[in-house]
């Protein structure tokens, strides 16, 4: 269990972070090392937020394990466990010397993690020939390989003018109020469809191949299933090979919302005095977050002169992080792919230590996704499928073992 | 203290609304009868919020006195009740007779109030021959008369997507985005200098005549000392005349945020299903909310399909009341003039009663400034300064005996 710091929170109090389970399951030189990375941290959660069952308590109900961390990332967590535990009842002797890097940080940036881990390069790490992360989830109701990550830049606009909040019915008509320059800022970064607005970003990102065209050909994904599981009216695009790009393969930029506007139900009557609009960009390969940080604050500055407002402006970086991407023709994913099974996919979101433990160890990172993309990971009623923990389990398993091939 | 009936609260529970204490003081047949309308309930406050003192115990420090509900409305209430003391002490016989309506929902929209007002037509009120209303402050550092107050129309956009918050990294690039659809439609709504782009809006404001600028001519406001107490860079109009004529007789548009986004400190990589967006629009004589309702929400409708968006989309009125304006050469003006020595001016926001009580009484209706307006109603460290206390009830004590003259 390895200490990894002080954590500062907002109020400005010290905590020590959560320790770090660095575990070692056999050290035989003859044999390749696999270091497995799963978290025990989760998202909050309480009953009033509309769980149905107790958060806290595992609850079994129609082939369904309902509980927060259920499918991210104590269930996968809980598998990787019972299939050692199974291979060693059985007596199976383990191709592979295994490491393991569990941590209770990743549901807030992996606060301390990447600092851990480069402190243990030529130590711990020296010796890791591939990586598997089980913290994502199965493409629709079926299981995959995911072979990238997108990145992701997160700016704040913060735009302010009075020194506090006026009440609109004394001041309005006289105000350059800052949620209205707020707003013409945020509408003029996408089109409709989601197009990014701003120059020099499309030619950041690697061209399609032909090979990798035909590998979304391949995939099993029905647009119609994907649709109506979100229910939304529509779809930006329409193809199945056009919705797994978008969501894996392509930048695209979100508004996610506003903080120091009003934000409570019903009505009041104020002027805002500062607000910070937050959107951010997600990244894909050759994106790089420094170029991108300086194109896209450069554009909004430039916006920020097209409007022409008094007001204080600034817009900031919150966070970045690089995208990720595999190679998936290496015997590492093969054997993988033998114990699945399955189709190779991307994935549209961020694990922060992904590009950290391929960068440090220099050896293939494999995602090996366990349960569904339907489990709420994050949400109300989080759950595990019955089936995708069991054969989730036997899946771990079984890559245990093919690894000797290697 | 009358029952004014029962409150349905969101919860769904109904409770009982606080009584109203309608008072009588003198019923000489041969006076004519004043009605004092005044309220006990405050805004919310919590040491917490930011108060350098408790806000519900009255604190004097540097000639203010500090506390919620000091100027607005607990002080005045006061006021009126030392003045009446003090006459009754020095055998001033009153030259009105004196009634009282005193409530405790004002904050809350007077829920109540006007049913209870409205039963008391032809009875309790039907005897009212001017109403004064303190609960409204000084322009500036300098007292006044107010014969005007902007209604309301408060409006909610309510666009949706998808059943439930998506994760911007899953499902980034394929989503129709709400908030961009949102912040597009609100950016619509008016120019940068705050012009609303609403057509026929303007055509109902009554135009303004060469004897009412001539009012405006002679206030004395000083556009840079108003500038600087709240801080702002720059106004969208310079000269005195404008500034008032934006703040009192123009009607005015602004965003006061969004319910459903992400509004927390931080980061949050979430897009939002379904946004809320909430704005209002100040009406002046002879904008009526019924008509400005019309025209308002055909214009979002016809802007929604502008943009085009699949999303779903309403845009519904959230509640409105009429502007308010006195005739300011009546002789009820005059004595409170006389009293006053001041100028006349109106006043942007709203308080329902005041249009509530000329329309039942039929009989002028006059605005008796007591605070200032830096005096924080509705914010922390809410104060009400010892000279305006003093001055302001000798203003009373003034006001009542020279009700004699009428």
């Amino acid at each position: 269990l390895a200490d990894i710091g002080m954590q500062t929170l907002p109020n400005g109090k010290d905590i020590k972070l959560p320790t770090v389970l660095f575990g070692v399951l056999g050290n035989d030189e003859l044999k390749k090392t696999l270091l497995i990375y799963g978290h025990v941290d989760v998202q909050p959660a309480n009953k009033e937020d509309g769980w149905n069952t107790d958060p806290f308590r595992l609850t079994e109900k129609d082939g369904k394990l309902y509980g927060r961390g259920s499918s991210d990332d104590k269930g996968p967590v809980i598998g990787w466990i019972n299939a050692l535990e199974t291979l060693r009842r059985k007596k199976v002797t383990l191709p592979v010397n295994i490491k393991f890097c569990f941590e209770g940080m990743e549901e807030s940036g992996s606060k301390g993690l990447e600092e851990a881990l480069s402190a243990r390069k030529d130590t711990w790490l020296s010796d890791v020939d591939f990586t598997c992360i089980c913290d994502t989830a199965w493409l629709g109701k079926k299981p995959c390989l995911q072979y990238g990550l997108r990145g992701i830049c997160y700016y704040f606009i913060t735009i302010s003018s009075s020194k506090q909040d006026l009440h609109s019915g004394d001041f309005g008509g006289v105000i350059y109020e800052p949620m209205k320059d707020l707003c013409w800022m945020l509408s003029q970064l996408t089109d409709l469809d989601g197009k990014i607005n701003i120059e020099g970003l499309s030619e950041m990102v690697r061209p399609l191949t032909d090979e990798e065209r035909r590998l979304y050909d391949e995939i099993d994904f029905d647009p119609e299933e994907f649709k109506s599981n979100i229910c939304v009216p529509e779809l930006t695009v329409k193809t199945k090979q056009e919705i797994l790009i978008s969501r894996w393969r392509n930048p695209s930029l979100s508004v996610h919302g506003v903080e120091g506007a009003f934000s409570g139900a019903g009505a009041k009557t104020v002027i805002p005095a500062k607000v910070v609009g937050k959107f951010s960009i997600r990244l894909v390969p050759d994106m790089d977050p420094v170029e991108v940080n300086r194109i896209v604050i450069a554009h909004l500055d430039n916006l920020w002169r097209q409007r022409g407002s008094p007001n204080h402006y600034k817009t900031t970086v919150c966070h970045s992080g690089k995208p990720w991407i595999s190679d998936h023709c290496n015997p590492h994913y093969s054997v993988a792919a033998k114990a699945i099974k399955r189709d190779y996919t991307r994935e549209g979101g961020a694990i922060p230590v992904t590009l950290t433990l391929q960068e440090l160890t220099g050896k293939s990172v494999l995602l090996l996704p366990f349960g569904r993309s339907d489990d709420m990971a994050h949400w109300q009623n989080e759950k595990i499928e019955v089936r995708n923990f069991i054969e989730g389990t036997k899946l771990m398993a079984t890559y245990l073992t093919e690894l000797s091939s290697i």
